[in-house]
């Protein structure tokens, strides 16, 4: 677990978080960063700090923090810093190495800062690059959205809307109902039932504005049925989400950023988790981000960061 | 008022309205239908008839009805008829008439069936259009959105994604604007907060992905600003929705379909309204379909009804 962009809320959630989350049996759950600026959470979050270990071996089950010092100042909060980037970097690629060792099996990360981490140099200021580049995966690697039970994928992300239908075809939209259906199962859910959201209004109707449906995503359904999966669709984008939160599905696989975002951030973003699907070991952080407006205050809830605490925990134990 | 599509909801909907929704003193409602789906809408409804009018001259305040007889079959409810959708259109006909020439303020409609519509030969199905034909309009005419506070209008509609970025154009922004603020202070709010939706995810942050809100957007608010009106944006389409119905807001203008409907369907869609803004007189009518399933057991709510009756009402009553 790390403390995230040291000048945001996540030292102080981590502090509250390693103070009232218990772990399963036998789990040893290893807090990595700079120490006064966990003991500066914990003074925050009015909680007491950890045990030190000195690296991944023999750590014992619970929490613990193993220190990485730096000469970064500890305050001001609230701010996009180079440094605070760069030290986020730093920790992303020793969690990459120690999961391509084996030293450790999963990892949650308190929220970073997109600025600060291409202020630091990392141009694309986006971790699943970045993690792609460090922590070679088998596969398709990709972001996941989860809010409570209701998971979502998406075929497209951070692109214009206007290139977004030019880059949906039967292949990405297959992988995006890959990677949304193995994470699914990884956490214990053994037959997900999975929705494609249209990309048109209405579905198309038809064809008559629109043929991806016909074209591209009925065929990608069919795809996916010859793997043995169960997905339904396309259902229209203004009616999936209500059918699949009230149960219908476990998952919906979106065609673009705002498609499912619209729908997430409406229900609850504190709560919301974002899953890195598709590397060796579960990596899940909070939907939210740094809150820079709130560091320091002991006001941020840590409700994001204990669902993909929990979220990584069950991945981990799922067989 | 109509009954809508004679096999949906729609007639049984009306019964209850009448019953329980008062008009203002010296307000005259007029129901116009065929007397035979009418009083099966009211005993479906366990609700009493009304006493007919022949003509809209000198109807009575209070609640009237003024049967137009025809020779359609009542049952089976439930299903997409040629002759109902002709009745719809013949409806819509007259009434649109009768605005024109003075004889009536506002229309209220029950739920229409575009499949019925199309089958009765008007190819586009869609009452907007077809009314934009029978009631000439001084400006641009558009449908608005309407749930509890939150007002949504949208420069796209039923158009493919993948045509929707071509067609953001500054003047079509501008539009949407006006029609969204002209329809709020028409129902009352004398000054209106607009908020404008980007189009691209995190409003295409800087322009590193899609640069429409640099280009288009921007310079659309400050045509707002400049005609008076209080426009903001433009702002992410995953955050505005929850800021508008935090109060921050008093309407949304959307860039396409489901941007809005996704937000507007996930919060309720039972007690929607659809205005259709610009016409001479205030046209509106419950979001929700015709619900064939339900036609006829009475388990329908009528609240998407009487909140499109409530809103005709208060836009009659504004100077």
């Amino acid at each position: 677990m790390t403390l995230g962009d040291r000048y945001g809320v996540g030292p102080e959630l981590v502090a509250t978080l390693v103070s009232t989350v218990s772990l399963p049996s036998g789990v040893a759950g290893v807090v990595v960063g700079d120490p006064d600026v966990f003991t500066a959470g914990c003074a925050v979050a009015q909680r007491s700090k950890l045990a030190t270990v000195a690296s991944f071996d023999d750590v014992p089950p619970g929490w613990s923090f193993l220190p990485r010092p730096t000469a970064i100042p500890v305050t001001p909060l609230g701010r996009v810093s180079a440094d605070a980037g760069r030290e986020v970097l730093d920790t992303l690629t020793m969690l990459a190495k120690a999961a391509r060792n084996g030293d450790i099996q999963g990892i949650v990360y308190a929220p970073l800062n997109k600025q600060a981490m291409k202020a630091a140099g990392h141009l694309a200021g986006d971790e699943l690059e970045f993690l792609n580049i460090h922590l070679p995966a088998a596969g398709l690697t990709g972001e996941i959205n989860i809010l409570d039970r209701l998971w979502t994928s998406r075929v497209t992300s951070h692109v214009a809307l206007g290139k977004v239908a030019g880059l949906i075809t039967r292949q990405r939209v297959g992988a995006a109902i890959n990677l949304l259906a193995d994470a699914l199962q990884r956490s214990g859910v053994h037959s997900p039932r999975l929705a494609v959201a249209a990309l048109n209004p209405h579905a198309g109707e038809g064809g008559a504005f629109g043929t991806e449906e016909i074209d591209v995503l009925t065929p990608a359904i069919e795809d996916a049925h010859a793997r043995g999966l169960d997905a339904s669709g396309p259902i229209p984008s203004d009616t999936v989400f209500s059918r699949a939160l009230g149960g219908a599905f476990d998952g919906v696989v979106t065609m673009f950023h705002d498609q499912g975002q619209i729908a997430l951030k409406l229900i609850g973003l504190g709560k919301g988790v974002t899953l890195l699907a598709g590397f060796p070991v579960p990596i899940a952080t909070p939907a939210h981000g740094t809150a820079y407006d709130k560091a320091g205050t002991g006001t941020a809830r840590p409700d994001g960061l204990v669902a993909a605490t929990r979220l990584v925990l069950t991945m981990m134990e799922t067989p």
